[in-house]
């Protein structure tokens, strides 16, 4: 059995509405009238008529963006499933929130503002006006022993991603709410969590969902490799989403599947980042398919698996610049190529105002 | 006999200088201490470290990037080696200078100040401050007959190229010169001229060589191979630079061929665009091989041929949207990849000061 969003009704969440598919034409015959070869756009005429569909709008546009990461730390990573410690997830939302980080920079030079959700993290994360207190308990239950979190504990965190994700959003402007969103991850040893969802989710062999994450050398990826499948051996990840959320975690990963959930309905362009994120979404899209009409993949990372998960959504990934370090990075840095992509669709001429002719 | 940077010395052209090898190389230790997983900036990675390179300066920046859009017509354009009239080279200038086309609202959007060079446009093209008037003939010679254009006319097409690049770069900021160029290019039928330089200078099959353009159908794909291939009985591609620019033409390219090698001379960033650009820089790298190391590669096109020519100069393109418009449009959105590249490498906070641990 797999559970629906209406399911899902009692944590808070509404319908997502369908996209605007006779907008999504219309914009496709705009681009087939501006000054340039049919077609020679590339993936930026869909990425276009995507945004127009979102917004059942021709003049589509960008307002207010925000970057939200969701972080939190794990109970496996005391097993060593990860080049780094687990420490360095309270220190990396501190390095966020002081503008270090890589999506601190890239937030800054895409304009928009960032903010971080402490959805587990094991440590204290002090105040800050852009962090977001969510958290639940100080990181996952190691998930080799039994499960990450109670099911009670995945329905709050459910609930927890959608609230931050309304926060932030109508938050950013007093008189306008943001659009579009990039979401982004932190969290040592996510990229097990992950794979074990991808595996479930997909179908695709363990082996094919397990991948380096931060840089494991080759002993290192066997190890993680044999946690993983003693994880499964422990329990066959459960069909319903919901459950299977709760077997494996994370934190973080169950409230980017809310939030993301969230922003679709409230027709928000979403931005997705790497491997972590694109798992979040794949859930997502198992409680509710519809929500990929909202849904941009903004790159593909370096982490093994990532390519195989985004064939197995039937989507394709605007950049790939073999990067692999998440915090919505990927996702921040393809912002830019939405922003163009809406630039030419609303500013070019058509082949009439300028007076060029068209195929001879 | 190839012709080298020296014999083009009585054209004005200046030795290219060395790139700083060993900034390059600081440049990638500061990448390592940055707070993120060795390497994960993927391509992002060398990308800072060769504008520090180009620089010498391990505070790389942008200053006052311009786009610099070559145009010009083809004698063979007559044959029907295009989907679109010779008109239309004409009609896009226009279309360039009034801001309603690809390139116009991508340099608007990149901050770069946008000039046309009209290197032999079949008609008049006016008076613009943004234009800059370089033609010497209304288009090339039918090279299927005889030579594009005579030696002479080459050489000034180079030299030509070389003034209109200084021209923009001094005049873009009068306290300070631009330090980064992105190179487009426009005329009807070049892709025909450039498959022949790429088939002269890779060693390629000819039909290795030749793509659709702006959207040829099969009969027009096969009648434009069929058009190469007579040119290519006339006259067997010299080896020489400057001669087989002559033979094949056209004015466009051999204006860029001169403008990448001044911008490499002046330790200019040089982002290239598609097709017909690359071809011009490896016509450039024919003549003087270190101009490569100035020179990023924005993306590959869909037009045939591109991805085995990037391949063949042993590069690496940054983006891949299926694009395949030229005007320097790819170029122009990987001038975004390049600043990006450049924030995280200025701005990001290495693991000493954010007090994050490093690999365990």
């Amino acid at each position: 059995m797999t559970i629906s969003l209406p399911q899902l009704g009692s944590l808070g969440f509404v319908p997502i509405p369908d996209v605007d598919e006779a907008l999504r034409d219309a914009a496709q015959r705009r681009l087939d009238r501006l000054t340039k070869p049919l077609g020679s756009l590339g993936l930026l005429e869909p990425l276009a008529a995507q945004v127009c569909a979102i917004q059942s709008n021709l003049l589509p546009q960008i307002r207010h963006p925000v970057a939200l990461v969701f972080a939190a730390d794990h109970g496996v990573a005391t097993r060593g499933v990860s080049a780094y410690p687990s420490a360095v997830t309270l220190q990396m939302v501190a390095n966020f929130l002081r503008g270090g980080a890589a999506i601190s920079v890239l937030a800054r030079l895409e304009d928009m503002s960032l903010w971080i959700v402490d959805a587990g993290v094991d440590g204290d994360c002090g105040a800050h006006p852009r962090l977001i207190d969510a958290k639940i308990r100080r990181g996952t239950r190691d998930f080799v022993e039994g499960p990450a979190m109670t099911l009670a504990e995945c329905r709050e965190s459910l609930r927890r991603g959608r609230a931050a994700l309304e926060q932030v959003c109508e938050h950013s402007n007093a008189h306008e709410h943001s659009n579009a969103v990039v979401f982004g991850e932190m969290g040592i040893g996510n990229t097990a969590s992950a794979a074990l969802l991808m595996h479930a989710i997909s179908g695709h062999a363990l082996s094919d969902c397990v991948g380096r994450g931060t840089g494991l050398d080759d002993a290192g990826l066997t190890r993680k490799r044999a946690i993983l499948a003693a994880a499964v051996a422990r329990c066959a990840p459960p069909s319903d989403a919901v459950e299977l959320l709760a077997e494996f975690g994370g934190f973080e990963i169950a409230m980017l599947v809310g939030a993301i959930l969230a922003a679709a309905a409230r027709r928000m362009l979403v931005v997705i980042d790497g491997f972590t994120v694109t798992v979040a979404a794949a859930v997502a899209a198992r409680i509710e398919p519809a929500v990929l009409h909202y849904c941009v993949f903004g790159h593909v990372s370096a982490e093994f698996g990532h390519n195989a998960l985004l064939r197995h959504l039937g989507v394709r990934p605007l950049l790939d610049f073999g990067m692999r370090l998440g915090e919505g990075s990927g996702a921040a840095l393809a912002m830019s190529t939405v922003r163009a992509a809406l630039a030419l669709f609303t500013e070019m001429a058509t082949f009439e105002a300028a007076g060029v002719s068209d195929r001879s």
